[in-house]
């Protein structure tokens, strides 16, 4: 099967409108966050090599080099929720005939939902760090591509908040409250400040327009 | 040449990321908001035809539909961003070796920046309309699919903010400040209330996880 990074970006939004269970808000959290790294990395790339910039070149070309890591790390989540997501619907499927097979399938589940907690945190963890770094690139960038770094930083955080939906969900259904709670709390670590950054980033850059 | 909307999402990400001028912001804004106004659709599209949702049947029907044309007219969007960047760039690039050179460079920017600040302000509203959708999927949608509503908001909101900054650096650019000032009052308009709104969608997704 065709990966949704390898399709159009028409079909991807034809799959996502449709009435199949994926993709869905996950991998879409997961390429609005890649939208972000790609313009953190396109604020980086219409900055290096412009002797107006040399004295933040190095800080951009640092800046570049983590940005496109990133940028691989949520073009993969996008797979990685649609292919837990299967896996879920999969457990969800299994026979509940009797009580061996009840609980057969709710131990699948809860394998499952771990994962399934899991991909969404990495992805709003992923959003996150895109974050931090937009406002590298609205600090440090070329002032004439600096609205490109207020793009990057609204895609981030629309990802980071989008995942943590995610995160959310999965957890509720969790029996293992530990490992759920303990997720929780990482989100809540990630989610914490984050419509103050997103807000005084986006500031940053309407400053400098 | 290929318009963006037919290339692999990860094609569009490379040259959101790369020094090309083109794809930049603009674009990643109408692809935000496109793909709010999937999700709305998506939401749609898995609530009608359950009987559990019956009643909201026959709303979500205008509702999809409503997302579905708005979703179009965002991907059209994708290429008028960067066809009206190259416009610009072209103008820019005229001869301006002597004083009527300069004025018909001057007045050519001026007719083209009119249209480069048009262009990023009929993002903004298709984006503010895609999270006034994501409200009704939000209040009447499949509680099964409801966090997708919640990244729909998210998505059609930073497609609302990312516009708004090349609203304002265009607009800014312009001579005629009366076109300009009535621009930025419409745009003003999009984003009065825009943070608050896109905060109580998402607390209502919130709530019913």
């Amino acid at each position: 099967m065709t990966e949704i990074k390898d399709k159009s970006v028409e079909t991807f939004l034809d799959e996502l409108a449709s009435r199949q269970a994926t993709p869905g808000g996950g991998s879409a959290a997961a390429v609005m966050g890649a939208q972000g790294a790609a313009l953190v990395s396109m604020v980086c790339n219409l900055t290096i090599g412009k002797p107006k910039y040399a004295e933040v070149e190095a800080d951009l070309r640092v800046l570049l080099a983590e940005a496109e890591d990133l940028r691989a790390v949520l073009v993969g989540m996008i797979k990685a929720d649609v292919d837990v997501f299967g896996k879920l619907m999969a457990c969800y499927a299994l026979p509940k005939a009797n009580d061996e097979e009840k609980a057969h399938r709710s131990a699948q589940i809860q394998t499952v939902l771990r994962e399934a907690t899991e991909v969404p945190l990495a992805c709003a963890k992923a959003c996150a760090k895109a974050m931090a770094l937009s406002r590298v690139a609205a600090e440090k960038g070329n002032l004439g591509v600096i609205s490109d770094a207020g793009v990057a930083v609204m895609a981030a955080y629309a990802g980071l908040k989008s995942a943590a939906l995610n995160v959310a969900i999965n957890a509720a259904g969790l029996k293992d409250r530990e490992f759920a709670e303990a997720k929780l709390a990482e989100l809540q670590a990630l989610m914490q400040n984050a419509d103050s950054e997103a807000e005084e980033i986006y500031r940053i850059v309407k400053a400098k327009l």
